[in-house]
């Protein structure tokens, strides 16, 4: 049916986040038509009622709407091509959920905006549970009117929207704002209770205190947990991606030139732990390269 | 009445916190005996019904409680001298609230140890207006049945009391930890804020977001409300305090040979600050130095 | 001539620096063509016998030599286009002697060889009064033929040529990591100076008893006694250039995924100074930030 | 005979520096009277003509001269108690060669003068080789008349005396600048040659190139092959005292309120370094952190 072609989005992107998200719209009563580089990760979506694209332009429609998911700035850029583009054509919209440079942003918009595409940004907070049961955190910012249409498909995706007008390079900083400050705490927990266990005090008992009171809130209670029992595998954000975050947090600084201590000391924690051969492990595993310069894990 | 006299506690330093805690002790039913260096701020007690003391030593009786909340170690260490624990002698008590380093805890314990003096160590969380209405947080350590005979002291003050064993530099070093905590909370804030403010996106939607989420704790959302309005007077907790306690965080990381790279960084933001006059503006006004170094407020 | 046009050099870029070298090879008998953006720059060394060229490509002849000496990566990136090196052609060489990062110089070096095109690096150190008097120290990397060819040119321009093979982005390594030792030196000395300064020490004093001893060298002796007189204009090398660099050996060691802490800290009080407007002074002025912070300087 | 015992002069502390310094002035005709902790080490002195006291107060002599080259403050402190001050009396002068604290300079300084006592300070440049040969370089300050009273003593132990005033913290405020500024140049050198390596690019030439133009200059030259070679044992100056250096260099940052952010890294590094169990090899050492933060050496 033309209807139902219509009404069918594009979704591109199926790691961990993407195939949840996509799960989910599936059973919000969205038609999806979607692609994976591997095609294997795609399968769980078929039989749940997607149609599986041999190509990513096979994913857009004239007019349609296509969501990207993906690694990185370099993937979305690679895939959105001028083919693409085309095919989404004058009314089409890409609503763009990976967590992107701003700069990113800003060059991608234009070159959409060239094919008559709008372009949206729609960064989002949460983990692949999350993800898979609607409850993410959305950041969303470009054209007004393309952002209402996207109503339907957020609440589906998200347990709340914030918006932050028109210029898509705004919800991607502010995602990399948010990251910043998980990763922030990640090292400051790291520190605090390295500290605690080398003086003898029970970093356990340290972080319930803290947790309970002053940092009661998920990031605390959840990574610190983590911190406490040194459980970094499996991943629920790999030290990799994290690494790649602070990049464009750091990226974002030098362009709006302006110094960011944290930001500094975040990144070089990160590649000592890459030139490490630690990239796979879970971000918290910041906490590990701690414990080891304080003496605590034998070098 | 002996009985009178034997129940009534000395209580030593009546800055913002001590004096919350003093009123809400003689609310509570305590009698107290109150010592201020400045007898001025001692009035508003006597009023209440405190006994006003002329010198440190008269807050003591044999046997008795005082409780101290000064403003640092070195405070403490001359007021708690061999005349004041003389008096104290054999079963005294004295509950030391103040936030101090945890050697300066482990010398003070040695020093009352030689009086028969038992030392408590109990810094707490809290801003004045908690102190006032006895809902502190209560970080305990020393002596088992010394705690034990604190209860009700401590129930007047706070609304909870983590413990944390036999050792009273255990409870300084989780107060450092949670201060340190804090200032890190301040100091990415700070960073991620004028991040957003270079590139044009309203902090205080960040803000909002950040905090309605992943970051839905006071800290966050008291802290972070304060950096978006550039409210840094009057300070609930000034800068220069943080720099002492900063300084104490780096020295007990020096005392147990490991590094605290984040700790350093701060170290150097009050150290900054304070060398610019501004010691005496709230803690979080780190963001104005921030700011500054961004190009959003000119040098 | 015919031979006259096969011997002439195509030379761009007349900064201060580029304008000393051209000079000084005008002056050891070797013809020119050069080509400036600015055209203006260019007539010094028209009166001196060098022909002017009108567009970048004109500097080429096939199979001949063009020298650059630009501003930054995308200045050579965007110049050394395929025009430009289809005119050089197959023999030709292109002499880059402007600081670029490794990968750029990875990426020069495989378009030229696309067109049978030389790509030989040899970043410089020295100011610009040393590029005037042929005075230059030269790091050498690219085809060991067509280093060979070059010999007379680089005597005419250094004191001295140091070679590391083959990899073009091998002498640039070395480069960056020239400046970045000397940023580091001039953040190290801005820091003990203030340090000295502060205790009521004569700063010189200070100045004058470690350069004569333990850092009896150029680097500490001119740039130390900048920082003493606190002299930091005219400039010799811009804040802004210095910034740019620190930013290419950032991004080397990201490349190489290693942590650069001291690159990070200089990073950051460059973005700092450059936040403030400072970019047009000394790169020695980070000590004019340094005063500051340490209250030297009111803000 | 009285002359004799008057210009007999003391000597504590005969560690590797201090034993080198008391042979170069047996050997220049001075009469020395020596005392060290463990009185093994006196042996040598003993057969070159030094007397040995069995007690640290029986170096002195009313009105005479005790010189001291000892670990740290603390011994300093401890070992100049009443005392030995009473025993030099009036007239007396203790000149201290050891690297100490400016706070410590001053608060000696106070405790000489109260028994009549000139409290010179004259820490030292060179190694334990230089000290030897009478090759260091002086760093004097204190009381202008006690300064030319040394004028022999300084010209058999150095080749240099730099006058910094007459208050005896401004010379170990210098010492702590020039170390802080060699402690600086190990870790550029140390981030710079691994940068090299990473990239492939042969660090000996790197650091041929460097050490032979722009940082041709003995701490370059000779800690900078050190770190090529991997060198770090056995220890000219040990990773502890480097570490115990930055700690000094730091507090004085902070008693003179301002923040030094290459002395916070020097720290952590040093910090690091001690709690993985390497305080005993040659400052040098933390070049192999660097290795190990950059994947060059496993964890």
């Amino acid at each position: 049916m033309t209807t139902q072609a219509e009404n069918t989005v594009g979704f591109i992107g199926l790691g961990q986040m993407g195939l949840g998200m996509a799960t989910r719209l599936l059973e919000s009563g969205q038609s999806l038509v979607v692609y994976n580089r591997t095609q294997d990760k795609a399968r769980p979506l078929a039989d749940a009622g997607a149609r599986i694209a041999n190509h990513p332009a096979d994913t857009a429609t004239k007019g349609g709407i296509v969501i990207s998911m993906l690694a990185d700035d370099a993937a979305v850029e690679g895939l959105f091509d001028d083919q693409l583009l085309a095919r989404l054509g004058p009314g089409g919209l890409h609503l763009s959920m990976s967590t992107l440079g701003p700069a990113t942003a800003t060059r991608l918009a234009e070159r959409h905006k060239a094919h008559g595409v709008d372009y949206v940004a729609c960064p989002v907070f949460g983990r692949p549970d999350a993800a898979r049961a609607g409850k993410l955190w959305l950041c969303l910012s470009g054209p007004a009117s393309a952002r209402t249409r996207l109503e339907t498909l957020l609440a589906a995706m998200g347990q709340g929207v914030y918006e932050f007008g028109d210029d898509p390079a705004a919800a991607n900083v502010t995602k990399l704002a948010g990251n910043f400050l998980i990763a922030s705490a990640i090292e400051a927990m790291s520190e605090a209770y390295s500290l605690a266990e080398k003086h003898g005090v029970d970093a356990d008992a340290v972080h319930q205190l803290l947790t309970q009171t002053l940092f009661a809130c998920p990031i605390y209670q959840n990574y610190g947990k983590a911190i406490v029992e040194q459980r970094f595998t499996p991943p629920g954000f790999t030290l990799r991606l994290g690494a790649k975050d602070m990049r464009l947090v750091q990226d974002a600084a030098r362009a709006a030139e302006m110094p960011m201590p944290l930001a500094s000391l975040l990144g070089d924690r990160f590649l000592r732990m890459l030139a490490g051969g630690q990239g796979d492990i879970d971000w918290t595993g910041i906490a590990a390269d701690q414990r080891q310069a304080a003496g605590l894990i034998s070098q």
